[in-house]
């Protein structure tokens, strides 16, 4: 009965999930956990402070990993100390190396949930998590373009002056610098993104890059960013807390190229059900086959 | 600041409009009107009632025409005495008399928003609130098959066990007999529907007449439908309330077909902001243009 | 981590508390019984229709009790076939045997959970219900005094012009004629209500019988009451599913009078954690004593 | 129609009030403004990529003054350079400053609604800004004591095991060092807390002081604390725009002391309703009225 959700790291990002999933009722008990347990143990009570003046009970809980043993989610949200980088593979080395010093953690706790990765370069620690952790690839998975796709939908949208949720279609690929927006899957109203915009000359790789550059607009202005990624992963957990099946483009296992990669995958209380690679035409092909090598690469850039 | 709502005929389906906009906290201000004045008053009582047990704080009141004048939205939601016909247009002599005889009190009240018609035949009557009110036809416009599509998303997310929300699509035309899903315009996770269903044997016609036939299994169930339109309708008052911009498949006004039928719409403050009629097949072309004559047909009989 | 309730009985009421937690999405699961199996497929047929039209989703199922064997929540909400009676003693006879006709299918499922009963007279039914079971009685309650509670807030936040939400008190005693406001408990900002009424003449006792006529008054002009007991049922509900340790007013056994009756209590996950019996005056101890034997009365009256 | 608010400051506070306004879908526009109108930009993009991801649209815009000429609310959430310090009343000189620069902008817009108060000294930069606006005092009140009360509820709650929405009562007077639990006004299920704990030896000193050093305990460990007081002001907000008449406890003025103060008021769309002080004992009162002069004499440091 109880839905129980264990995030790892507590700043930003983590925080941010944790008000997300509070404000809106969407859990029942949250596990925060970090290795600054001071900052962990304020979350918690920043959290608590809320209970009065919020509509549904979320217990909120800190410091203790042996919480995680009946855990549904664990969000990994670990981030690195420097976050102003130009490129999200540079993040690699620390963020690598500090999820595999927490996942023996997460593990001995008996946790066998669903782990749901932010850290950044999201595809890239997903794989190194799956690995680490040796759970089925199906279990562990990142929110990969959800949130490069939301701001897809925010950029379409303002220029259509429309509401965004009735934007459709997929940013695919790497969340990073080789992701693209699939524009054959972009549709309104039923109606392709390009037949649509009619007569109006339409700067397409303007309104990409305005996406892929979307996160580092917001970074350099603020110093972070998590308001869109903390809805993101609520949105996720939501769905694997209501075994809803819901279609989200993030960072599954793709068979066919071996590597945690951007698409639209099936959520439920298992994590991915399917993936559903959309349709995509040869141009839209080549880019994600070269995200994927992007991805790779930096996996074996260890070695 | 003030979101005002009135909802003109307190039966089943008024009354669960209200209901549905109280529990979500939709708007802050309902006026129920109902020829039957004792039970709006008691409808009112019930949805006062939950104030004690809500979240956001949601006004009722009731019998009182001139509390119209500065409403945003009117849901016209006049029921037939009898529910159990075999054919939607059957209703039409009664409620088109019923609505004509409405009208005229929501206009002395001054009222200047946008009507949102669910009275059935919904396209029939909503094309004669337009007509008898004078207003322009973007502000007068009617729930049409947004909940058709949502049944369509119902059918085709349990045919492949899927959260219905992640179906794309519509259905289009007359909100009765001669409506049709348009399957081209269906895709779940950017694949056409027809094409992710692979080697599975789909048995089109008959998913499509579940479709068609939804409403009627409803009724014979149960007596009457509510949950589902009122539901459609309190998500259509939200987008007006909150300009949304947001597209739904609503009984809106064709141009060229000079005719209200069931198409994608964008919905804002002031009712529909644009149509956006979908690409559609050969097929479906001509089944939207018989659906519009059949519409047509129903609003000749009357001469 | 799945949630699921199971509710028997897919009258008005019943359907409204699932209209109402699909609305709110205050559950994963909803299993629909009737012994008019039609209606529950009905019922379980417009709530699906519902799901892409939700924030969450909720997935509903129908007319098999096998499906309560790990469900957490059982509403009870079978009517009478006549609901317009003066008493609701009177719907005892009728109420009783179907509850007895039922409970046996609930617990051969395997059903663990708890059990909230809405079916009137409230207290009477949840002691049957209790005694049938052989539940212990903390995982056995009844919604009894909640919605009288809410409707004293609605009337005395009304003769204050104050949000009911903003009243704290309680109803007491018997969900029926004999029950009672516990005006001493009745406060607004830290205020008692009668101080706060200052110079105003205050009519208490019409006051009350607003309260105690509420649910009188509804029936007579819609024909039934449901969308305050829905809402009242969906809250009890959230509590048990997020072990909230709530308190409200509701039928709890108490040890000492040995009867099913209302009084505030604090719910969790098992049901009621502990009875919390406010501070009376005499009066209200006499009329809590009195409303008491009323319910013992209605219950010896079978022998 | 539209619910309009403006929020000046986008530090954590007034970004977190926004984020907690658009997750809940409580207002329809936002304006955001800073000083720093990178960061407002940023804040903005990152609200507005919440828009596929969330129920209700919410429109975000920043850096334009103008647009408060139509706001309902207006939110100051401007925070002070350096956030560790000892005394919430140090921080005067500095705030003061920035709102005297700031008040002017907003009323050369043209708004004309109510302004909510939570920079820091609450209670002392609440009456300047009535002061500098010359607007009514019901106009302008500040979040005061509401976010200490609801700390209380949680530490009661926790005591008890008890949901702290279930804890009625208030922590009144200043938003600082010199505010106390009223702890007469504090019961549970209509019982006084002191009769409640029973032979239980409960040290009320340092719960109290839980609840008075619950900012400073969340300061140190995270750096700043955001999510309570963004979730106090997004309720007050909501009691603003739905026009709800809810009692909160907050900063109002006292026409006695003549001084802005922590303490219940009824809250509605034209702002504070009235003032309800609740029955305190002589204890409670001395330390009313030395709460009061504390914030008298800051007041009057200036001078």
């Amino acid at each position: 009965m109880t839905r129980k959700v264990g995030i790892i790291g507590t700043g930003h990002v983590g925080a941010d999930v944790a008000f997300s999933l509070v404000t809106q009722g969407l859990c029942d008990v949250i596990v925060l956990l970090d290795e600054n347990e001071a900052k962990a143990a304020s979350q918690m009570l920043e959290l608590r402070d809320m209970a009065a003046l919020s509509a549904s009970r979320v217990n909120v809980i800190a410091n203790d990993y042996n919480e995680l043993h009946d855990a549904d989610v664990v969000v990994m949200a670990v981030g690195p100390k420097t976050l102003l980088r130009e490129d999200r593979l540079e993040e690699l080395a620390e963020t690598r190396a500090a999820v595999r010093a927490l996942l023996p953690r997460i593990i001995a706790s008996g946790f066998g949930g669903v782990i749901l990765n932010i850290t950044n370069p999201c595809d890239v620690i997903t794989q190194i998590i799956q690995q680490t952790s040796g759970f089925p690839d199906q279990q562990v998975f990142g929110t990969g373009t959800l949130l490069d796709t939301a701001r897809m939908k925010r950029v379409v949208g303002e220029f259509f002056d429309l509401d965004p949720k009735s934007v459709t279609g997929y940013v695919l690929g790497e969340h990073g610098e080789s992701q693209f927006v699939a524009w054959s899957t972009v549709t309104l109203g039923g109606r392709p993104v390009t037949e649509l915009a009619g007569d109006r000359v339409v700067d397409w790789a303007r309104m990409e890059s305005a996406v892929r550059g979307g996160g580092w607009e917001i970074l350099q202005g603020k110093g972070w960013t998590s308001f869109g990624i903390a809805t993101a992963a609520a949105r996720l957990v939501d769905a694997i807390l209501s075994d809803a099946n819901t279609i989200y483009p993030v960072s599954a296992w793709d068979e066919k190229l071996k590597v945690y990669i951007g698409q639209p995958a099936v959520i439920g209380k298992r994590g991915i059900v399917q993936t559903l690679q959309p349709e995509l035409t040869a141009y839209e092909n080549n880019a994600y086959q070269a995200s994927a090598r992007v991805i790779t690469a930096a996996i074996n850039s260890e070695k």
